[in-house]
């Protein structure tokens, strides 16, 4: 069976632009372009212009690139955490971001929930540097209201906001001026090969960091803050990077403007409807997040139990790739990744699959 | 005019074979395929199995993924350094490697050359854990003779010796049982568009940084060789890599297979020829490197002076790219790749043309 839409949540379905944006690339002669040319300064001022523009970025906000979203993880606690960062733990990736804390010597604390539910009362933390939120817990689908971030400011306003938006973006319309630092990666909302992470800081991150260098701390090498704003300014990078990869996600970022960020969010919360609706009047399936506030509206995930396997062939039949449930959840669950490149037909033909399977 | 020829070091020409696998690729579904799969583990064992074959290397070295070759020194000093390292320096390379180590808080110290020279004498170096050399410069056309290289190891037995082949893999035979790791990105003698970067390493390694974890130092986190090494004997990665990049090099080290390795050297040494040739021959410019056992076969740097500028127009104007000299060096030098994407007929022409340049 010939695969019609790949809901796995990342590496996923590639945008259906981009393998003509690939073409035109070699046309250009990109792959082969200098990095210190004024070439590849052109086209990251255009992407930085096109990102800013796309999630309404304050003017405050650099722009940097990084191979992954696990390494800017790394320079986020490297760069910013002298000694004691706190972090909001309800899955798999939020856990990483602490342990990765944990690994570079820092003090860590947690708010931990049960997987699949949402953080609740106070926000308050311990005295952390700086705080790691996941915007969008891509192993179980839950994603924090906007409201409840704001809680989590203005509960700490010493400590410096990072928000993991890997497998949100660019859906959300986030309160940035609220935060320090976002990223993401290309391989999930923006439906480009993977390789590829963008990291958005403002100058209280560099303030810090520049801070902890002069305090003597270890804060990394062509990666740390400092030398990005060094070649940063200059639209360069301080190390030759994934140059195709920049070309690529400047075009798609080009092509979600022209459809306009009101429609991609618009049509973004009707297919997350149309899934829930199916999964919340499924007999034998349900969603695996219970509060609709805190539901994923990017990565909805399906609490699938003994009928799991045989769902996933019974989707699949029809072209339909599930994701897997994340690690032990395995066995139990299906995610469902919903981005801009997963077509409003292709979910409704996937609600309407599901609602027709009977075990 | 049309570039017949881009003879700048890197990102350099692209392979010709590259495009085609590009369209592969996406007709494969590769770039939606998840790093946990089956299917890219596949990929992974038959690349690592492919560059060991072309690169006759030692069944006892395991090979890993950086994004950059930047990224690799950071993680050769941080997974293998407790205190101090020992860098050849003769260049802009070199240097910034022992930059790099200087950066992470580590006794640095080199023995240093004037550009485009040769190390000579008493290879035995202070009392470092680690020696860096840097077997090819490319801001200077300076490559190191296997032998002295060789000389460099037996004086340091208890040194771990690592190797930067950034730009001339995979054209070198190397003596890898010497040596303990030995890096190159894809952008260079692989003719591939940049953003991945290849890192192998052997026990010693391993050992080493496994040492340094239980005496409490910072080796890092997804990328220190323990994670590595757990992720590697499965054939993943550590974290979402960037999986078209791996694809791509599998099928262009199987193309290189296929011309074989010894064809690959001896058009090199070839294409060398031709032009240090015109180059020693020529009465008004010539070689950057005079000593010729330390000229590079991989990148030739050209003495240009006064008449840099005018000669890379008059190269452009066939269609010719010149790659510019580094740094200061601009203004009276000009680099050329001599890479496996570089032709014969390629190279013959930009020969004539110099030796048509009458200033």
């Amino acid at each position: 069976m010939k695969t019609v839409a790949n809901f796995s949540p990342g590496p996923s379905q590639i945008y259906l632009t981009v393998e003509d944006h690939v073409r035109s690339a070699f046309r250009e002669g990109i792959p082969s372009i200098s990095h210190r040319s004024k070439q590849f300064e052109g086209l990251v001022a255009e992407l930085k212009a096109g990102l800013k523009e796309l999630m309404q970025l304050p003017d405050e906000y650099s722009i940097y690139f990084t191979a992954s979203a696990t390494e800017t993880w790394e320079r986020v606690i490297q760069n910013l955490v002298a000694q004691r960062s706190h972090h909001y733990v309800n899955g798999a990736f939020s856990s990483r971001f602490a342990e990765i804390s944990r690994q570079l010597g820092k003090v860590v604390t947690e708010t931990r929930v049960p997987l699949g539910q949402g953080f609740a009362g106070s926000p308050a933390t311990e005295t952390a540097e700086l705080i790691a939120l996941t915007h969008n817990e891509t192993s179980t689908g839950v994603m924090m209201p906007v409201d409840w971030m704001q809680q989590v400011r203005q509960a700490n306003p010493g400590a410096l906001l990072s928000v993991d938006a890997v497998s949100s973006l660019p859906y959300p319309a986030l309160p940035y001026a609220a935060f320090d630092n976002v990223f993401f990666s290309v391989q999930k909302g923006f439906g480009l090969p993977a390789g590829l992470g963008v990291w958005m800081v403002n100058d209280r991150c560099h303030e810090r960091a520049e801070q902890l260098l002069k305090e003597g701390h270890a804060i990394g090498t062509y990666h740390n803050l400092p030398t990005y704003r060094q070649n940063g300014v200059k639209n360069q990078t301080p190390e030759t990077p994934n140059v195709l990869g920049i070309y690529l996600l400047g075009k798609v970022v080009k092509d979600f403007l022209a459809r306009g960020i009101k429609t991609l969010r618009q049509e973004t919360d009707y297919k997350a409807a149309v899934l829930y609706q199916a999964l919340d009047q499924h007999p034998l399936i349900s969603s695996f997040v219970q509060e609709s506030g805190w539901r994923s509206k990017t990565v909805i995930v399906a609490e699938t139990g003994e009928h799991t396997r045989k769902l996933a062939v019974y989707l699949a039949e029809t072209g339909l790739i599930a994701g897997d449930g994340y690690g032990e959840l395995k066995k139990t669950q299906l995610r469902f990744a919903n981005f801009p490149a997963h077509s409003r037909e292709q979910v409704e033909m996937l609600a309407d699959r599901l609602m027709a399977f009977a075990g």
